[in-house]
């Protein structure tokens, strides 16, 4: 009983972490979909913002030792990169 | 052993977010003492990411269970009292 709400902390956390990231996957997704639509706000703010506060939980989950920091890591990083690659599509058009 | 576990989550995320607090409360603290100093900067735009990290990390606690709502309310709503006396103090100035 003690054991599975300690497991569930850390597959909470991971469930929860990810649910997150994908929020930004998705919003990223819509950018680059309105790329090619005239008068689209590119909403950088929003998205730095929101990765911003994914960046904060993701320490604190660290810091609770939750996930590992390279998890951590390799979650940003992999939302890092779609970003840049939304700013360079952004920056050709 | 395992209950340990799931209680030292609890512990440590009640501690590791009053510490974030206490750092916020330090930094509205610093910004209060300066008031009266020639050419004091306001970091509004600091703190308010500072606020909008610690309420991200304390609605990431509350979604795993960690700490109750009310509790995490209580902690930001002391520190927004905190800043909005700040706030006014500046605009007497």
């Amino acid at each position: 009983m003690a054991s599975e709400i300690a497991i569930d902390h850390r597959e909470k956390a991971h469930a929860l972490l990810k649910a997150d990231a994908e929020k930004i996957m998705k919003l990223i997704k819509v950018q680059m979909d309105n790329l090619t639509m005239p008068q689209c706000p590119l909403y950088e703010e929003v998205l730095d913002t929101q990765m911003f506060g994914l960046s904060r939980e993701i320490d604190f989950a660290v810091r609770l030792g939750l996930i590992e920091e390279s998890e951590g890591k390799l979650l940003l990083g992999s939302l890092e990169q779609e970003l840049s690659a939304l700013h360079e599509a952004f920056t050709r058009k």
